[in-house]
């Protein structure tokens, strides 16, 4: 992994801890376990001849997505214009975001990075393709939008095919925009319908002289699975860079594979069956994704985080063969990683056991 | 509130833009409510002859702090070191952190603080009285040690009245510390059975001969209620200054007094009884307190915004006479102010339906 060690030369901070004095709470990465998770996911993109864009939203560290493009990915995927802005400042010039931009001011800032970096977004209404063709031509540039279907999985898009081919043609008639193909973000176990709905999809553009030259899909729970593959050509996956324990919940990646912990102390053990940990919903999250508990304590896995607190997490530790004491560091593998990773300013990054130092998460809080 | 009007003046940074063009998703903060919810609150604390500690966890700001204590608070709270740092660069000196503190780097982070301000603990443990103290003779400066009292809530500290003396005898004998009182966070509508632990703890402090100078409680829910404050010296409240829905559906503030808002932009309608909104879990939290969704909608209170992916909120408008259309701007009214603060660098300051400036959220994120 010398690219790797390269990169976190140039971007890691300098620290006066070590693994053992670090305050708590805080997030540890394991970077050797990252990398292999993004070395393994590469190369499965290669077999398949899938072009792979990783989601930058897990990380939010320019870093880790220079170590994606390293390794082979085609470009990445940002959620916010915030993102992209960090993205493009950090130097990377191949950017998809695939969310609906409105609004004077932030397509104004849209604008400003179609003159500086290939970009594409999405639309899911005419409202939004009229809105970025506008800022695009106010700009002097292009921007590429693909449309978004909802092929099952009830957030954005569209479903009905003759609607999306209607908006292809919309899209390549209109100037400041060209067509870039179909987005979709598939239901959890459901890719042979989001298979189905595409298919009809690309026909019926197709029937209307419309090439759809990208198929872009996503999602790390299923990203293992080669059903319903067929017509996509390109995936976005995000949180695979660290996975956590909705994802080890899935049988998505196994608990060797899980890069993030949350270091946390216990400050009090008010009673025989009650631990509590510096860790709470500032830290954590409330985010549960369908499980039961706030987290996985790795030393005690048969503790349950059963309460946050905004700065304590309340723990269940009965059924506990030892039990931890007051002072104790533990390692809490979270639910949810992408927006652990948005409450931290720097991650600290681990290997072999050692602290190398901080990463920052440039950017951390850019949801606008 | 002339008071405030110059201390926003300081603290503001100006803005390019207007309440109509601001970026979304944005936190506003109505100036006049928030101030006239802090002045009532201090108001009857005077009238009850409680010390107003409030907690600063909520708005995490500076200049909210220095208002408060510009009203007659007779300190703050805080709830971690990093919270307690900031607020001492600020200027204010006189803080109460009501979190066990441990771990080397920490301790020593402590007693710096301690060299510099009126600064008081809680401890629920010998080993947290012990490190505490230790960490104030190395640091040459004496911390008040509060006794966390387990009073019902079921989160830290101690709830034996004879452990509770034998607590304070500790603290009162050994040096670099001094006993400051008892400290309790009373779970919500049991504020009577408080009052007893607490009684029997001052009762058992007394049998052996140790005054309680201070009794500290807390909490926003309760706050308005006089059930069983009897034996209380000081109060620690900190939602109460932006207020939320959780406060709102448990009758402790109105609409009128809910002084935060995340404004949104309505960015998809894919089908006639879903709209999307472009703030997510990375904007209003997973948070839910026993409330059903994430958010009550200010403009479509029939809404129900019913899942939230990191940049999306997805809403069930099927029971709204008028539904939102694309573009539309929003106003959501959280349900936990505190954690959504957290997520911001900066809040929206709004008075009189003008945007005054941008209110620099200055320890968001240190929770370590």
């Amino acid at each position: 992994m010398t690219g790797l060690s390269e990169l976190l030369h140039d971007e890691l901070q300098p620290l006066q801890r070590t693994l053992d004095t670090l305050e708590t709470p805080a997030v540890l990465i394991d970077a050797d376990v990252a990398d292999a998770n993004l070395v393994r996911w590469q190369q499965r993109c290669d077999d398949l001849g899938l072009a792979n864009r990783p989601h930058i939203k897990t990380h939010r560290s320019v870093a880790w997505a220079m170590r994606q493009l390293q390794l082979g990915a085609s470009g990445i995927t940002v959620q916010t214009v915030g993102e992209a802005e960090v993205m493009a400042d950090g130097g990377i010039d191949d950017l998809f975001l695939t969310t609906n931009v409105l609004g004077a001011a932030k397509l104004a800032r849209l604008g400003a990075l179609a003159r500086r970096t290939k970009l594409a977004v999405v639309a899911d209404s005419d409202a939004v393709v009229d809105a970025v063709a506008d800022a695009a031509r106010e700009a002097g540039a292009t921007i590429t939008v693909l449309i978004e279907c909802d092929t099952g999985g009830g957030r954005c898009g569209l479903a009905d095919p003759a609607a999306i081919a209607a908006m292809a043609k919309r899209i390549s008639a209109t100037s400041g925009v060209q067509f870039g193909g179909l987005m979709t973000y598939p239901a959890a176990g459901k890719r042979q319908q989001s298979q189905k709905v595409l298919e009809a999809a690309i026909d019926a553009c197709k029937a209307v002289g419309i090439a759809v030259p990208v198929v872009s899909s996503g999602g790390s729970p299923d990203m293992w699975s080669d059903e319903g593959l067929a017509p996509v050509t390109e995936y976005r996956a995000g949180t695979y860079i660290y996975n956590d324990r909705a994802l080890l919940n899935h049988g998505t990646a196994t608990l060797d594979q899980c890069a993030m912990t949350v270091l946390a102390t216990v400050v009090s053990r008010p009673t025989a069956d009650r631990a509590i940990i510096d860790a709470g919903s500032k830290a954590l999250t409330s985010d549960l994704l369908g499980l039961d508990g706030y987290g996985m304590v790795l030393e005690h896995p048969e503790a349950r985080i059963y309460q946050l607190n905004e700065e304590h997490g309340l723990i269940d530790i009965s059924a506990c063969s030892a039990k931890p004491e007051v002072g104790d560091r533990i390692h809490v593998l979270p639910n949810h990683t992408c927006v652990v990773t948005n409450l931290f300013d720097r991650l600290y990054v681990v290997s072999g056991g050692a602290l190398l130092g901080a990463l920052p998460v440039d950017a951390r809080g850019r949801s606008g």
